[in-house]
């Protein structure tokens, strides 16, 4: 089944110990929206501006990603410029240019309306709830977010867990919107905002969920080395969404599947600059590393 | 088979944002000695002053720990006092009171000396080295430590490094001994100095292996709330050799199932000032929770 995928399209620079990368391909939905391709169809939701590389458009494309809900604006692409401390956990922002995102409204194309898998990747919540509203009775939404919302659209977050299926968040943002120093007793406290499945992501530690059914742990796959590891999050719940979407099973033991199979997509996206390593794996390199994850945790 | 035990016995002065309890039983030898006792028959060493409760010598004789090797000398007992922030990861010394550890030797019973394991718990690598020294073709040795020891007796930590199978730290000592930030690369330098299994300690995270065979993480048990967390990473590695010195099967498949073991006697340890929740547990609760991780990395 089809995932329908909305979040930012962006251009991001990104700097690191290492070096500069300017103008990569970036943003939540295309890091979602890439990791989700290698399981399911995705339908992307998005805005770009006329300066948005035409090679960009043909990565989507290979990706199988089904662009009429992708439109293209006059005036400049968001523009997200980064930098990473050596020990590649602490960023900062060095520039914010919204660009045409300033003014997007997504407007779903008819076909796009009864898509059943929908991954509202972090982006304004305002917005989130605008592409909710055309949905018409989607199986089961998954909503990702980031700090920024916590601190100023915190209303509108509170609405929209009401309306979703799962909360994807990191450890930080769930002891932010609990108030909970310990991660376990924050996402017990995220079921009673509204989500029946509370993803907590981890980093380097891996993500946890907690469902009706128990708590589940999934680790992060081991890298190394990390080159970049922005998008990494994004690429995490692009690759649940999409085996959740293309999966049989009870959903429980699927949603677990799902984040084995997130992590390691995941850690594809950390070996490369943006999605310079993602776009080169194949299936085969995803079903190894979920092998490899298997056997480290099986005792 | 049996397991020897060197490391310190101290009282201990806790300090959390809850309450103080002062003149706990402490030391990294008594965490690790009740952890392992519920087990593997083990032989303590160590030394206390004339001031130690009866009290104390009463639990560990209730966890049938034999205390042949436990020397009382004149003087005060090691005292340790700290204090533990709201978020219960970082603390800090108040006081450290060597008391009769200052001059303490350990001069091992002739029964210990063929003592099957070995866990040297964290001590000063000098004393963990004399003890070696004493142990007649031990069939595997584990070692812990502390940052402390890294900062000023590193040359005598290396040394140990190449005459133990098992070295067990936790994440940040592990980038300090290797001027590595990222863990995993970390966790394989070590192997370079000695140990052929490497065991990193992540707290609320979990720990990870580094074997011949592979890595494995073994997830901690998730607690709502965490009252004391001092003595945690002992217990985990006592729990791991009493759980490796009566179990069959090959040796990386017990280390594996160790470290769960060692988890849940942590997690315990926990749930209570000192040792004051981990004494009152039943084999059966451990094994329960045993289950309960399983579950919980399943997929």
């Amino acid at each position: 089944m089809s995932v329908l995928v909305v979040g930012s399209t962006a251009l991001d620079t990104i700097k690191t110990p290492l070096r500069e990368s300017p103008r990569l391909l970036g943003g939540s939905a295309s890091h979602a929206a890439v990791a989700c391709s290698f399981f399911a169809p995705v339908r992307l939701i998005g805005v770009v501006g006329d300066d948005f590389p035409k090679r960009y458009i043909r990565l989507y494309r290979r990706h199988g990603i089904d662009l009429e809900g992708l439109q293209t604006a006059t005036g400049k692409t968001f523009h997200w410029a980064g930098e990473y401390e050596v020990n590649m956990n602490n960023r900062r922002t060095l520039k914010t240019e919204l660009g045409v995102f300033e003014t997007f409204t997504p407007s779903l194309p008819e076909a796009y309306r009864r898509t059943p898998f929908v991954l509202l990747a972090n982006i304004a919540p305002a917005l989130q709830h605008h592409v909710l509203n055309q949905m018409r009775r989607p199986r089961f939404v998954v909503a990702d977010t980031m700090d920024l919302w916590l601190n100023i659209a915190l209303d509108d977050l509170l609405r929209l867990l009401r309306r979703i299926d799962a909360f994807v968040l990191n450890d930080s943002e769930a002891r932010q919107l609990t108030k909970e120093d310990n991660v376990i007793a924050a996402a017990k406290k995220i079921h009673r905002l509204g989500p029946k499945y509370v993803i907590v992501k981890k980093g380097e530690h891996g993500a946890l969920l907690s469902a009706p059914g128990g708590m589940f742990f999934s680790p992060a796959f081991p890298l190394n080395r990390v080159v970049d590891p922005t998008g990494a999050g994004d690429s995490f719940v692009g690759g649940l969404v999409g085996y959740l979407a293309t999966s049989r099973g009870p959903l429980e033991a699927k949603l677990k599947r799902g984040m084995i199979y997130g992590s390691v997509v995941a850690s594809y996206c950390c070996e490369g600059f943006g999605l310079t390593r993602t776009t080169r794996v194949a299936r085969d390199d995803i079903e190894r590393r979920a092998k490899q994850l298997q056997k480290m945790v099986r005792f």
